[in-house]
């Protein structure tokens, strides 16, 4: 079991393919923001805005990112970076437990 | 949009009937726990250990509480008590978003 501790989480749920993933914000001390996400069996697509890394905390998904025509499963304690303002495949065939943080300045240089 | 300030928040999610329902542990400050969780569309029984709150964020749920032979309807901003070691029924129509508080010490004497 791991925590963040000293956050600000946001009450209501954010819900989206009709509920078939929510997630709960958290804002950090340093106004920097992840999201605590689970996602039922299915198949999506997600647009970036910001740059992102996804952290499998359980389960596990199917990944195809922006530019790749490969798909690659993501365990719990995989993570894989999207670039901001891109588009992303996933598939979940059991489900996905995930932390997502927000990268507002980008994904470090390579 | 309301927030819990200054919590612990535990990473994995508590997942439920198959992941239709699920939810995050928040910890305060005082130690006192509550969970923020979601329900898809289902019929549901809960087992309670400690008495609690379920106060409804988003959505509504029809209610049979324990001793009870009538179904109320809960949506945002409502909530309602249930006695420790007991039993409630749930329907959720659409889904509900609910933020459950977990009193240790028991419901307050009436």
């Amino acid at each position: 079991m791991s925590e963040f501790n000293n956050v600000t989480v946001v009450r209501e749920a954010n819900v989206y393919f009709g509920g078939k993933v929510t997630s709960r914000t958290v804002i950090f001390e340093d106004g920097k923001k992840k999201t605590l996400g689970f996602m039922l069996a299915g198949e999506y697509s997600f647009d970036t805005g910001a740059a992102e890394i996804m952290e499998m905390i359980g389960g596990a998904m199917d990944v195809k990112l922006p530019g790749s025509d490969d798909w690659k499963t993501f365990k719990a304690g995989e993570s894989f970076e999207v670039p901001a303002d891109s588009k992303f495949d996933l598939v979940v065939k059991e489900y996905a437990d995930y932390c997502c943080a927000y990268l507002e300045d980008g994904l470090p240089a390579c």
